[in-house]
């Protein structure tokens, strides 16, 4: 047995381990009361271009979550040559709600043209430039009257649900407010728009990637947040952050160590590869070693969402 | 003196080098005729977060080209947390007809998502995942009546133009029927949409990137390409090469030798790199070492298609 598996114990200084499934349990218990007052079913594609290795886990994962709470689910082989003719006819398909593409395909920039292809109506992941637009111009309805919610990027969404299922999440309009965030990775995926977020929210956040810290803070003028060049580095944002989030997917970064960190703080990783010490646990108050079944739940979410959206009810 | 400076003679088996510059000046006396006949000067903007390097002289350089020609162009100076908003102001501003964005500003993925801020109505590189879609799928027109054409990328364009100027074009609907033709390069901005526009024109196209090659081919059913896995490698593509087109951003990249090549080619270099062998022109017969000069005289013509297809005449 895994001595992480054990029941945390504050007294001992180990961290609670945080699991993303009990987390989304939680989720998927709204998600089914909702999906029930739906007057039909929702039906989600899945374009898969590989038949092993994470993409395929992840996809059965979906399969999995979809049956769970009872959204039918379709797995669409194609090849990678083929992955944008199968999501063009998902995109045409009135009978399909919403769909969900699993990177990466070509592995280049040509995957960034892949996402946009999706039709966002349908881009249960929140990946499209339409959505990034409205995150990032913090437009959170799509008309006047407030009864269409924007789609928010399905793992950043789950990373701030987990921060809230932490007990890291304040009240009112700036929950993360006084909050200092850390972030390792500014993907327009994940990193860029999980800061932007968070910065909505309230929080000061320095984000880094291989190029560098960027500070990402609360609008002083409402509205959006703002973004700003710094000169804080690893060591200095590490010992400041209440939230330390990691998605790096290199074996070579340097895992983050109990002895960088802030006692009692969040820590959250959401790469496929380790990036924090075991350690970590000795100091940081909840440790979530991983994010996935969240993130699923949350495409499923949203998939609710963009079908009301689309399915106004008088 | 460089030795590749003397006049090129068919008789010691030395290629013609071919200077873009030279094929440009002829666009461009079209373009000053056209300018000419608009009811208004055009006014470009370039956005450039770079004070010095290849940004600063190739926006030095469409300043000069576009002076040349006759059209008004102001370089806007932004910072990288600073160029969208930049960018917004100029779509925003209708006394701007074209927006140039002078890339890398982050050199991540983020470009893409500045590159898609650009309002594809002045995008006059062509840059824009609007476009991208109306080139893949081989959609020339944008209106019924086909008085809209739609925009070509400006770096493809100048190399498809400089294929011509080479002698390596024929008549008709495919005039690149029966051509074979080596790519390296696979980006969304350049190899990509090349290999495609080639195909379109009727030639057979191994498209090669860090991951290997694809076949772009001319559709069996009319409209648009196909791409193919191929098995094909470095040395077959080159050995049956009529055109070598390169642009690989890298010294490590093996520079292509006149022993891999077929006597009598079309080389073609489009990156800032020396990616041939200085025995290239030994046996090719005509030798394009760079192509910069003929990408800024497309996007300044991309900017007068632009500026015809939001002010139309009776």
């Amino acid at each position: 047995m895994d001595p992480h598996d054990k029941p945390p114990s504050r007294d001992t200084g180990a961290a609670r381990v945080l699991d993303p499934s009990a987390v989304a349990e939680t989720f998927r218990r709204e998600i089914r009361a909702e999906l029930a007052a739906l007057p039909e079913p929702l039906f989600l594609v899945g374009v898969l271009a590989a038949d092993h290795g994470p993409s395929y886990t992840y996809a059965e994962y979906t399969r999995k979550a979809c049956e769970d709470v009872g959204v039918r689910f379709e797995i669409r082989h194609a090849t990678r040559l083929s992955a944008e003719s199968a999501i063009r006819s998902a995109n045409e398909d009135a009978g399909v709600h919403g769909i969900m593409v699993y990177y990466p395909i070509f592995g280049t920039e040509q995957d960034v043209y892949l996402r946009d292809s999706v039709d966002p109506s349908k881009d249960i992941e929140g990946l499209h430039t339409y959505w990034a637009r409205c995150l990032y111009g913090n437009q959170r309805f799509l008309d006047e009257a407030k009864t269409k919610k924007a789609i928010l990027p399905c793992t950043p969404l789950a990373i701030l649900k987990l921060v809230e299922a932490a007990g890291f999440f304040g009240q009112g309009e700036r929950p993360l407010e006084g909050r200092s965030v850390c972030i390792f990775n500014r993907s327009e995926v994940v990193g860029r728009p999980l800061a932007s977020m968070m910065a909505h929210d309230g929080a000061h956040v320095t984000s880094f990637d291989i190029d560098g810290a960027l500070l990402f803070v609360p609008s002083s003028s409402g509205g959006t947040h703002e973004v700003h060049e710094t000169t804080v580095d690893r060591a200095g944002a590490l010992r400041q952050a209440d939230i330390v989030v990691t998605g790096v997917p290199s074996r070579s970064f340097p895992h983050v160590q109990a002895s960088e960190i802030r006692e009692g703080s969040l820590c959250i990783n959401f790469s496929t590869f380790k990036n924090f010490s075991d350690d970590i646990q000795t100091k940081a108050s909840v440790f979530v070693p991983r994010v996935g079944p969240m993130t699923v739940t949350m495409a499923i979410r949203n998939s609710l969402r963009l079908y009301k959206n689309t399915h106004p009810t008088g």
